[in-house]
């Protein structure tokens, strides 16, 4: 069975660290069709090239090298190159890395797959200009409207940052690949979360992708003099929405699962002084569950304990929803798959959600999907001090190799592409 | 029984309404030593000429007409002539106009007074440059180190804006009152909360201004991913935060009085970004109550809730004391004179605490003093739709005139001044 060498990996994710790189906080910023990032993207097409693989750019600035066979369906390796501003360093990275040395391995021991093998590095996923642009390319989901319109946090236009990265934006509707195209498609990624580690467990084994619904929250009371004001004549907003607070672990507990979170991240009071009673409170709700139904139950549950809530201290709730994505479910075939190698290899494994979104979320509807985590330390993401132990590395990428040549290697009783992909 | 003249009175608010009124927002803008509220004190001079009444301003910049012999100790009667910005019309101005009115009203009854009463316009109450500093120079409270300090929120030096206002800045420490020099201190304010007015009250008779305290509080815990991040593994600094609002209610029932109030106005959470838990909360809290016992009581209960929550929520609390100011009792003997007098002219009344600070307060420790409540409209304060009613506004007027002869003009069975000041 062919090894991969965690030095040939570290070095990759060190080397690749530097595109973008700052000394001050030692935190990684290549956000997407930076110079950085296009300059990782030439990086990366350099390795495909030392190790005589076919490779390209499509028109959405995915970077993808290939091994095996031109005439059969890829088994697609992918992760994105972009970071966000300060970020760590295996962010995205480790899983084009791993695909290299998937590659690497293979060609070490000379096996040549029967399915071509294809290793993607994707654009944009961090969400510069909206997110996962490459994967929603690669899966059709990218529209014209959204090239015309996308800006970044500063104003400047996804076009134009395409542009300077030498694309033409148009061309990114070029990038769709058929599910024909496809044998099956595996992400391995840092988990983002305190799960692995706090749980002592190396793999996670991802059922799916939340799905996840934001409100933007308004309780509208009336702004008092905080001395004058009895407490029983006030209509106090904040002491509306502290009440809804208290009450998400209860509907949690009667509306969701182990897999449900609600969390409140923003919260405004107005007019904001210390000796003033607040009048209005604006706040975020952002829920997230495995089971769509489950997110209306919590959904619903939220805008009747609100409504409740406003009559009591004598307040107006209005809300506005600004999105809700349903949650995308990874191949049951490719989960089974994975943990049975998982137990082979006498690795601690465990199914689980994924919370956060990946590129591979745009795969699950498209072809069979996979995605492997192993652990953030502490949880920590999207921060420079973001780690990974070098040694859970080393067994996620030993993994997935193994993973994918089931896949390609021999077709032994998985079921053919295209007809796995399931909803729960 | 000389009677009070609404019209007059109407005029006189009117008349001083046009110093720093904005037609853009119909707000006051009268801001301490300012070019508006010295105009306006000027203007109260002219009335003090035209009554034949001694006048003056002292140091501070307070303005004081005398009516009466010269040898016997004061009835004052004041109240501020500067306003916060976009203020309404009577907040300050109906106290020092109801002085005027009651002299107005003796002169045309053409009762000379056996003590002589003073009616004082103060200056900068409301706190440009930290407030009550007419209040506070007469009561020997001022220093050199406020005087050489204090600065606007614009950073603009109080010593400048007293030096174009044609003050000498120094010259406001001669302005003090020695208690012998008065007989009682009497203020007329509009309540600035909305008991009077809910409870269809005309007269509050206000037994102290609640004792306060503020602090700044922190809860720390851990900023997570919203989706990563299950709800038992967080520390979410937001729900610490909410469950000691949620508690406000409980430790108001079991340490507090129906004087009490806890207030927590100002709250910001950090990161702040919807998917992210809330790392961290800085708030205010900020607690009254008219008895110094009932707010160590509270201070002390909010102390061990939020270090309880915080044990239970993984967080951190830190907490900084920014001010204690201790409540002042207004004189008892003035208290029931109120009230009877309330009585006799047929006017519902209460008594009732004071949860915002007034001049009245810095006199209590000091001499006899009593101030009087009519109802604000909705309790609307310090915004231009602030308003209380003519009738109220006459009514409340005339018990003041009607205190002020009990003083001033018979000496009936009040304790001689310094002697019922008294601490509850």
């Amino acid at each position: 069975m062919p090894q991969v060498d965690i030095e040939r990996i570290e070095s990759d994710i060190v080397a690749i660290s530097r595109f973008g790189f700052n000394e001050a906080d030692r935190g990684v910023y290549r956000q997407g069709f930076s110079e950085a990032d296009m300059a990782a993207r030439q990086w990366l097409r350099d390795r495909f090239e030392e190790l005589g693989m076919e490779h390209r750019m499509d028109g959405a600035g995915n970077v993808i090298g290939r091994f095996g066979p031109a005439d059969k369906p890829a088994v697609l390796i992918a992760s994105h190159m972009d970071s966000v501003p300060a970020s760590g360093i295996f962010d995205g990275v480790l899983g084009v890395v791993a695909g290299l040395e998937v590659v690497r391995a293979l060609k070490d021991a000379e096996i040549i797959p029967d399915f071509p093998i294809e290793v993607i590095g994707t654009s944009e996923e961090e969400g510069r200009f909206g997110g996962m642009l490459g994967a929603q390319a690669m899966t059709g989901k990218l529209t014209r409207e959204w090239l015309d319109t996308a800006k970044d946090e500063h104003g400047f236009a996804l076009k134009d940052a395409m542009s300077i990265a030498g694309l033409d934006p148009y061309a990114a509707l070029h990038a769709y690949r058929r599910p024909d195209e496809i044998h099956a498609f595996l992400e391995l990624h840092v988990e983002q979360g305190p799960v692995l580690d706090l749980e002592k467990t190396t793999i996670g084994v991802v059922e799916g992708i939340s799905g996840v619904f934001k409100w933007n929250c308004r309780l509208i009371g009336k702004a008092d003099h905080a001395g004058t004001a009895p407490m029983h004549m006030r209509a106090d907003a904040l002491m509306g929405m502290a009440d809804f607070a208290h009450e998400i672990g209860r509907i949690i507990d009667e509306h969701g699962t182990d897999k449900s979170r609600i969390t409140i991240g923003h919260v405004a009071c107005k007019p904001g002084f210390p000796h003033t009673v607040p009048g209005e409170v604006d706040f975020t709700i952002v829920g997230r569950d495995l089971d769509e139904g489950v997110m209306t139950a919590l959904a619903e549950a939220c805008e009747r304990v609100l409504s409740s809530i406003a009559r009591k201290h004598k307040l107006r709730f209005e809300y506005e929803q600004m999105s809700w994505l349903k949650p995308a479910y990874c191949d049951d075939g490719l989960i089974t798959m994975m943990s049975a190698k998982a137990e082979e290899l006498g690795l601690s494994h465990k199914t689980m959600p994924s919370g956060a979104g990946h590129d591979v979320q745009f795969f699950c509807e498209h072809t069979r999907a996979g995605l492997i985590f192993v652990p953030s330390v502490g949880g920590v993401s999207h921060a420079p001090d973001e780690w990974t132990h070098w040694s859970d590395i080393e067994r996620g990428t030993q993994l997935l190799l193994e993973c994918v040549m089931e896949l390609a290697c021999e077709q032994k009783d998985l079921a053919p592409a295209g007809q796995t992909a399931k909803s729960h």
